[in-house]
């Protein structure tokens, strides 16, 4: 049968205390299983790397479980299905929605989508067609509601988030400012992106070049890293500012996080600042892949990826993107994809 | 002719470095006006004494003009028309709107709202009845937006605001837990306001009490003081909180704000923080004073007063103001009601 031999997985062998490493984990062997009914199980094509994994080695559980010691490591696949246990599924089929950090995986499926042959390159189906593409979306449209004429800033421009919230608030007639990590990120953020601007936050005057590039003030925030970047651009907000609270992957590696800004200016220029998870409305990502898919195709939604090669550099990978080592959506690819 | 005379009005003689005092202002006496085609003479009966002047004597500008040296402190009044260019007012018309630390103003008629008499007491329209009633109302309303058996928190709960904001949340049907300072405001928030419970932030554990007196954790927070208190109340906010930001009066009289709260707990428990200003929305006001009217008139808003004599006392109570000395909606009598 084609589900026969043997999967690895990546578990979590004990908790990082800071920075993620191939230490924190081991790779375990065991047979594919066959699915029970209502399972399906897949070849992993694609494993998605993203920066929220970090909060799930943590022994406190935020919004979502805890991965425990010993557990596969989670994270969204594109994969191909290799044996069926629900009739709605056929080997063969290309699907995205199992998680985890293996070979192999089994899932119901009713957690599976199909994805549509020939529509967009696989991996796009975890980039800008998947949940950080839905999550950029839903902060854009819901939270920080940009308007033509307005400032838009967002941080960590060049990544699988930040490239896509940039371009649909230029869509929406925003000035659109990025803030990445060196002089490459920078230029492919205005030069492939179309960012009116981008800072680099390693400059030694983050608050001058941020100024200079938002001389009208900033009237909408995308939230992706926190720490020295959220201090000068919170610094920078106009009266009734709205600011997305994605995620502040600067302090993910810390055991105790910094202190933060001083809140006064919340009341004085009645800024907006909301957090959100994109998973709370899952309604928001078949939404989103819908309004999309289109875009993508026609080269009017660009992105970036960052491919590793192998399922046991996956630990590597977690621990560069949280430092800011890859540039584009992070991808490692598992096996081949069909041919 | 009835304006004739002289008064006496408190004009800002240096900006306090900290908390403000008497030696900050000095006495003008000038004589009284008449007024030009448009404007009103009135008489000072109330002045109401609020904490977000203490921002008005900052060099910097907020979200309004800041006072200058010379200039007669601003404060919402409630007084008696004494000569009018305006067909609109009468000599005896009782009026709010005009502003000033002073015995009489000169405002255009257009800014004064006639107050029915007799609906309820004057001084209720600088307080249940004004700015500050009007300021619980949009942020319950539109920020806390408190759901019948949600706990809701509003600290300063003996105050102008606070102590409005937790009557309207219980309406809303909430579990409302005050946070004041002292036994006496804590006994009168829970025994006249009918709050749940009442801690006292000057308790040596605070976030335990708050925790107790909070089990399943704080759906929404009217917050008014920052400090100590905001950060306890924020490390106990559930998932989907909502903060309505109105004023953080513990630090008014600092130089420097301190740091404020690690904002991670914003994107995973997807909390809303929002600062507001009544003022933004003025209908709020009018919107307000016609629900609220009858309430007060049968019992069902409930209020307390704390009144200072006499116009040159206005900067002690302003300073009483910002370190909670005073205990309820604090106003100064200027003059006498009219028989």
């Amino acid at each position: 049968m084609a589900a026969a031999g043997f999967r690895r997985s990546v578990v979590l062998k004990r908790r990082p205390g800071g920075e993620p490493s191939r230490g924190d984990f081991d790779i375990r062997e065991d047979p594919v299983p066959h699915p029970e009914a209502g399972d399906v199980v897949t070849r992993t094509i694609w494993l998605s790397i993203d920066p929220y994994m970090r909060g799930r080695l943590r022994e406190e559980q935020t919004y979502a479980t805890a991965v425990q010691i010993g557990d596969v490591m989670t994270g969204e696949t594109v994969g191909e299905v290799v044996e069926s246990g629900d009739p709605a599924f056929q080997p063969g089929d290309l699907v995205v929605g199992a998680r985890g950090w293996q070979t192999h995986s089994v899932t119901p499926g009713k957690q599976l989508v199909k994805i549509r042959k020939g529509a967009a390159p696989l991996s796009a189906y975890l980039g800008i067609l998947g949940m950080p593409g839905a999550t950029a979306y839903a902060g854009v449209t819901e939270i920080c509601k940009p308007k033509p004429g307005e400032t838009f800033v967002v941080s960590a421009a060049s990544g699988a988030v930040g490239s896509v919230a940039g371009q649909l608030a230029k869509r929406a007639g925003a000035r659109v400012i990025g803030i990445a990590g060196g002089p490459d990120k920078c230029f492919w953020v205005q030069d492939s992106l179309g960012f009116d601007d981008c800072v680099d936050h390693r400059s030694i005057d983050l608050r001058g070049e941020l100024h200079a590039a938002c001389p009208n003030g900033i009237d909408a925030y995308f939230e992706n890293v926190g720490g020295a970047v959220q201090a000068a651009v919170f610094e920078q907000l106009n009266p009734f500012a709205r600011v997305a609270m994605c995620g502040m992957v600067s302090q993910y590696n810390e055991k105790t996080p910094p202190p933060g800004p001083n809140l006064g200016f919340v009341v004085g220029k009645r800024v907006l600042i909301q957090g959100f998870i994109v998973s709370d409305r899952p309604e928001r990502l078949t939404e989103w892949r819908t309004m999309a898919e289109p875009l993508v195709a026609e080269g009017n939604l660009v992105y970036r990826e960052d491919v590793i090669e192998g399922l046991e550099n996956a630990p590597d990978a977690l621990a560069g993107i949280l430092t800011g080592r890859n540039f584009g959506k992070l991808l490692v690819k598992v096996s081949p994809e069909p041919s």
